[in-house]
């Protein structure tokens, strides 16, 4: 029943994992893993799924690229909901293994950065292979073929592992933001405190022309919450940025905003707008004086009189 | 009867009076000349005149400022016609007058910078005194209390007077724009070559004003094509500014950066759109890419596609 | 002896000679009224006179254009000084002469908007007509040419009138600014509160170069304090603008802003950088964070590091 | 002896290798595989090595973070060649292995989706997993762990693996961009076509920070070729940049452009200014009008002269 299922990006035991079960509705959903950020989205494209949870940005790394450019092209996806997951490593092992047993460690490429000061001071000597996963890291650990991985500590249950060391992160306040996404359909309501995610590609020959995207934002007092450019694969130095903004579509300073993307870029590609994670609508900075929906009505309504000659 | 009259910047023979015999409509009023700008304008104000002419750009002097604080303040008015004449100088004399007999010369104070290099060249040692209307000077060389008079060729027969010198102009191309004001009312259909006036005031603290109100429109892809300063009256510094944007109220992108002006400037005033003189459509720059009716319209259907998840 | 001598716009008892006075060297200097502005900075070019004090901006009526436009044109002149002087007109007449006598009003054209709501309130049918100079229209006056003339109350002794009333602006804080002009020479210097002004000319075939301009200063936190568009004579629609900056040429984040103009602009006119008038450096206020002389110094330094390897 | 040792991101038979051995003076060194990029760069940044050859651009896959993260942080190092190279990988195989006997592929993590496309047509059931590099997927193919690994046609001779496919390349013109990096020096001497390379940190609370940053480069007319956002690691949402711009650090558009950045911005590092590959000087665009070495040696002389009173 494919609208009672979510994929996530696995196996069972990652972050993404984790992230999705923060959510409510997570309890009545059958939660699927999949081996890639592109397989968990083509089974909601394909209609396997209801919706997919997978990152999309990590404090440490940036933007997760493999998300980002699915998004970006194939069948348009939307996004839903984001969730924040603080990000803490748990260094796996066999049960009985000590620190100093370890010779060789695993987990996913994008850990290796947030644990490599940890390892430089603790296990200097160490060789680090990539896995597929973190999770995937624990399964490899469990089979012999790695003294150790780093994984959410939740996962050393799922492998049968043990948590020699938890809590190791090499950054402060390292988070991963996940999304979940789905079909194309009518955005949620605004809750004050939302993100409105976009692609935007440039054309190709006008030096200028990140600077007038970033002021069709800017003219209209639209915030600007990430900008990540991605190649568009026509060659160095061709790229398109995913931006993402304060404010929700339905706001008439965003919506304003991208249709002057949409007017002057080559293209454009609406994510969703949705609510922000951890953030409640008092804690939002006000939009700047002139840029409310009740100043574009007010002007809207000056237009009118103007052009009805009761200016 | 007030509709059938229109005002002017009088007294008779003045460019303005010219000017106004420029568009047909003006055979079948009644044309009245007024001592001031602020005179012609408070009959149209007061119900006597349903429209006035009056002078507001001069390829010498900039902006005729009566006009624009006129414009600017007070009952609002709208401007609906513009009239542009070549400006020339006759030097106007007593018949029987030589250039060797001219001892005093008058004429209105804008035409002095006109005509100071013919003067330098051709009388040097005539003494200037300013009138309050080339026409009135012309008046004051009849009465004998000045030598000569420069003025509109045209004013001679007015007041019996020979003109000695034609066609004295220091400036190539010297020409005056005037306008037609009346009532405010539903502005005339856009032509394809039109130009829209407007008055924006600045917050007085805020010294990057004038370029964020240059950026409304230059965002929106809308040239200007006047941008004269007006003190305010609140003190040295203290400005607004008068705007002429190339294009209609009733295009998307001019009212698009009307209403961006309008939500961030303290106060704006819509003085009118109107047809220009002596410009053909064809003649017309093309809006910038992205910016034409249908590029806004465009932008505005993909829009409510987002909102309703078929983006 | 020019050296001695200071040329101003005339004649005797103008607010020009009132302003010229308040400055401490005009006791030790020949003050010599002129019958122009342009006539007063004529002598200065050629030699006669080593200053001269013009109008050249008012809280009611914006830049002085026959000022602007002379400084802008013909042999170039320098700014050292400013005078601001608080403008209230004096209704003088002939002794004896009661205001409902008063039939016929005279004085400088400028002078009428300032007190256009003061006659409609208490002299409603009276007849004004313009006289070259507040001074002057004393002068016709005395002469029994008019009943009353607006000028400064100090004017009334040298033309052997009574100041009928006094204390006449329309406009609270009405005041005019003077500049002191002479040949192009070292800039006084740097006294923490100074101002510059340039004239800049734009090309005429680029719709966003006023835009460019601005943010020439912009981009250094350069604040402006005066934008004053002129007619080019070139035609309508074409202008150069007056611009007065805060702070010192030799202050860095303004030499660099001048710079690029001078790079990306046809033409630009140095006028001068000199003390401003009324206010001290600890009113000014401090440049943006980055734009001091001490932030282009370090930053000058890091750049020599860069480029020797040592960055 | 260091002097004459260049390490590069190895093992032996990657990309990296291939793309050293195109410069002349590879012949003369000891090439170095190290096991990573920042195992490569601290050889440099340790004396052991005078010069690290790394991947930093990538057309399918942005920004090299890894490279860029270890650039931007750390002992500054400094940029002194690039090298561009096509991508096209190689299907290698145990001599004798047919496609259809392919059940398990390798690859970095980088390669997979440069493939992508080629493997859901060739070999749709294929298992994908990451290695830690192109090389390192060909020696475990060796070992017998894995079937088959995408890596350069050149890598087959080294692991005696045999290439079952070539030319494998999902994008058109994919090319990876590589650059040499050693301790900071002198640049090179521009070459008329160059590339300057920066790592910018924006303040965290200003919402138009970026906006500003890419200002100090238009303003000065200096195109950007590359603008990567990286997190600081100090929580979601906090970014710097790296960004090349058109130029060397010696031309004076460049220079300034650079000098505003360090002063406005918390915090700059200068990457380096080098050739870039594959463009010759008559190939670069022209400075925009007003932005040439000569037009600022111009600048500075008119702002000495009007310094001097001779402006």
């Amino acid at each position: 029943m494919s609208a009672t299922r979510y994929t996530y990006l696995g196996p069972e035991g990652t972050f993404t994992e984790a992230a999705l079960r923060t959510l409510p509705e997570a309890a009545t959903r059958e939660l699927v893993p999949m081996v890639s950020v592109p397989a968990a989205l083509d089974a909601v494209r394909n209609g396997d799924a209801a919706a997919a949870l997978v990152p999309i940005e990590n404090s440490v790394e940036g933007g997760v690229t493999a998300t980002l450019d699915e998004l970006a092209s194939g069948t348009p996806l939307m996004i839903y909901r984001e969730v924040l997951l603080p990000i803490a490593f748990a260094l796996l092992v066999r049960p009985g293994t000590r620190l100093s047993d370890v010779r060789t460690v695993t987990g996913h490429p994008v850990a290796q950065p947030q644990v490599r000061n940890w390892l430089r001071a603790n296990l200097p000597d160490a060789l680090w292979e990539s896995a597929a996963s973190n999770a995937d890291g624990a399964r490899l650990v469990k089979e012999g073929k790695y003294d150790a991985a780093f994984a959410g500590e939740f996962a050393a249950a799922t492998y049968g592992l043990e948590a020699l060391v938890t809590d190791i992160h090499d950054a402060q306040n390292a988070e991963t933001r996940f999304v979940l996404v789905g079909r194309p359909a009518r955005p949620a309501a605004p809750t004050g405190a939302d993100r409105t995610s976009v692609v935007i590609w440039l054309g190709t020959d006008r030096p200028g022309a990140l600077l007038e995207l970033l002021q069709e934002f800017a003219v209209r007092g639209v915030n600007l919450m990430l900008i990540q450019s991605r190649p568009t694969g026509e060659g160095i130095g061709n790229y398109c940025f995913a931006v993402d903004a304060e404010g929700h579509i339905t706001e008439r300073r965003v919506a304003e905003a991208l249709m002057g993307l949409k007017r002057t870029a080559p293209k454009v590609r609406f994510l969703g707008s949705y609510p922000r994670a951890g953030v409640t609508p008092d804690k939002v900075s006000k939009p700047r004086a002139g840029t409310s929906d009740a100043d574009f009505t007010e002007a809207s309504d000056w237009l009118g009189r103007c052009q009805d000659g009761r200016g």
